[in-house]
């Protein structure tokens, strides 16, 4: 079974879904290109070029996992606010790798900058660009501690570099969100439109990840390209703000990735005018819709979940503050007794319980009201009077479940996604070596 | 496959396991007794009572959970540092069943005090003692939120008073274990004898919990029963001493219990003189008995974890402290990508550097060394010059497994215990109710 995601995304009418995704748009001032260096032995993509000929302003934000990819050790050194190229891998993680995994990130990223130098030279009209190793980010997702591949990487630079395309059709951003996947079932990709200051503006993102998802980010990559010309320091600010219930409302299995990235990046192609700060009223409709495009990737991870059949909302209200609602939601969305029991379709509410318990919050059991999707469940600490086990147990082969509580004591909320936890996570994570 | 607990508690000689069980003694001034009120309906045992005649001295420890079973608000209001019976029952936790539940309580102990009593005038020579309902403990486990079945409970209390039988042979000790079960797949019996001034002590226990099982205890009810003469204050710090290295560091699936108590009861038979303070050296021997009795039990629930195939100790030594060592190491027990890898076999270290790094601790990666039993696997910051892929494979089959990650920060150490995350844990609990 695949979870429909276009029944719990009813109001996200460009959805992006296999077989049926999203047409992201050209980005002006971004060339893309994915190719094979055969790190999976198996000939799939597994290298992803993102090249702004004349640069972009971009912001990032990364794990909080305090080991980390030597990627992300590289990209946090890089202090320039304006940056010309980004290079994704999967299969290894280049983290734990040690001496060896930062000198080749040096390594290959004065091979890239060469070639992305020669490659100008030789242009009909050759420009004399000069792209510096220190304009170039990294991203890397995989397996943790082995040696890093970056013999295998460089030899297929020249390659990379040769197939960057101006103009992404469908297929260019279907090749290239494919490429960065690493346990994913699918793609994950998604478009947005806006207007800043009366120019339309383009936002289109790519994202993988599946597993060790969980909040302050994930073993997650998402990218968003846009055409707008937003100072980088307004990108930072923007991106914090829809992180809280975007990509750090998302939990597969608690576990933290040591490669998290989000990040985003503008080329400036479309002038949209002096903004003078964040909460500048022209940039509010580039807010909703960065805040949609993310909500909509992280909700397309966690369907995706290793052996995910279920999605699963989440939701605490009323309670003293959101940080507390935060607190009791995540606790239910990590608890692996609720996710088996959302596994085998059990409305076991008595575990819902049992996790808000636990999150160490001072809360008032005889007040709380629990509700699966309208079917009210228990309240004034007790099974409610209400409680229909038939329809419950109808209402649990549905694809996309709410969970709903209700702890009555004061105006704090928050929703979080997860998904069930199956067999198949099991399967997936045991042998994923293998 | 069962994991084969006598290999990882080789120094543990009187180990109790199926079929091979540590014969357990009589505990002088303790009658038990076990019957089905067949809340199962399948006939199983599901009512244990302890009574001490005499009375007891007692400590308990209770869950942390901030919504907890109706039984534990029982014992929590009962101000007497001496009582006369324990009863447990099963398949209810008798948590989240509002008034309904609390009533039940104040119901059933009425007719235990009065059957008790009863037969207490009937004996030969008859006393006049009487049992009061606030002399009585409660215990209970099973599903949460359900309709606590008081009248069943209730038609069963004349039975079970009826069957009480002083001299407890090993039979009478594993059909109480084994009454006091869930998912559970063995009784955990455990046996140990000490000297208080040079007085021959028992210490004779059982335990119950397979899931929901979490530092700060778990599903998990375990008791003890010794025939020393020691003041309930002096019992309650001994408890809380002892919990720390053994029920508060095991882990199976990180979910907190609204149910967990451990309690520790002295039927005062045996004479061990006037005890002045809980550091009195008359007592060392003592606690150190009580320290094996309960790391047994705890490491016997961990081996019978749901769907548990391997019994894994996590060790982190050289940490800044006590706190940051245990810090690490739960959250390195806890995180379903290294618990799954595990079950697969596979030394992933990859995991044990994730999970390390999301622990929140300011660690120097560098440093770390990890090592699955004797075989280092990452040092210095990267894939260990020793490591060996094909005997790493070897040591990853055995029923046991013992983790070390040594930060090189300080002194503070911490060993932990946990199992593996199989297919078999979540067909147990997508199941659970049905």
């Amino acid at each position: 079974m695949t979870i429909n995601v276009k029944n719990f995304l009813k109001d996200k009418p460009k959805l992006s879904k296999m077989g049926e995704f999203q047409e992201l748009q050209p980005i002006e001032g971004l060339e893309i290109s994915a190719v094979s260096a055969d790190l999976y032995g198996t000939g799939r993509d597994d290298l992803c070029l993102f090249y702004f000929k004349d640069g972009a302003n971009y912001a990032s934000v990364y794990t909080s996992n305090s080991i980390c990819s030597e990627s992300i050790t590289w990209n946090r050194k890089i202090r320039k606010k304006f940056i010309k190229a980004l290079l994704v891998n999967t299969k290894n993680a280049n983290t734990f790798t040690g001496t060896q995994g930062s000198e080749a990130l040096e390594s290959l990223s004065k091979n890239l900058a060469k070639n992305l130098t020669l490659r100008e030279s030789q242009k009909k009209g050759g420009t004399s660009q000069v792209i510096k190793p220190n304009e170039i980010l990294f991203a890397s997702t995989g397996v943790i501690g082995e040696r890093f591949p970056t013999q295998q990487i460089k030899g297929n630079i020249p390659n990379l570099v040769d197939k960057l395309r101006e103009k992404q059709n469908k297929f260019v951003w279907f090749k290239a969100a494919s490429s960065i996947m690493t346990t994913d079932t699918r793609p994950k990709l998604a478009y947005e439109e806006c207007r800043v200051w009366n120019k339309d503006i383009r936002l289109s993102a790519i994202a993988k990840g599946s597993g060790m998802i969980s909040p302050n980010m994930a073993t997650m990559l998402a990218f968003v390209f846009t055409d707008a010309d937003i100072p980088s320091i307004f990108l930072k600010s923007l991106l914090k703000r829809v992180m809280t219930n975007t990509f750090n409302a998302i939990t597969v299995d608690s576990d933290t990735s040591t490669n998290d990235m989000v990040a985003i990046f503008s080329s400036n192609k479309v002038r949209t005018g002096k903004i003078y700060n964040v909460l500048d009223p022209k940039l509010k409709d580039f807010e909703n819709a960065l805040q949609r495009l993310l909500l909509n990737l992280a909700k397309q991870i966690v369907a995706d979940g290793e052996g995910a059949k279920k999605f699963i909302t989440v939701r605490v209200i009323n309670a003293r503050s959101q940080q507390m609602a935060r607190n009791v939601a995540f606790s239910i969305a990590n608890s692996p007794l609720f996710k088996t029991a959302m596994a085998g379709e059990d409305p076991n509410w008595g575990r819902i319980v049992m996790a808000i318990g636990k999150a160490g919050e001072k809360i008032s059991p005889d007040k709380i009201e629990i509700k699966f999707g309208d079917l009210k469940v228990a309240e004034k600490g007790k099974i409610s009077e209400e409680y229909d086990e038939s329809k419950l147990k109808q209402y649990m082969q549905w694809d996309s479940l709410v969970v709903e509580i209700n702890l009555k004591l004061g105006q704090g909320s928050f929703e979080c996604y997860t998904c069930d936890l199956t067999h198949d996570y099991v399967s997936i994570n045991a042998d994923y070596r293998n």
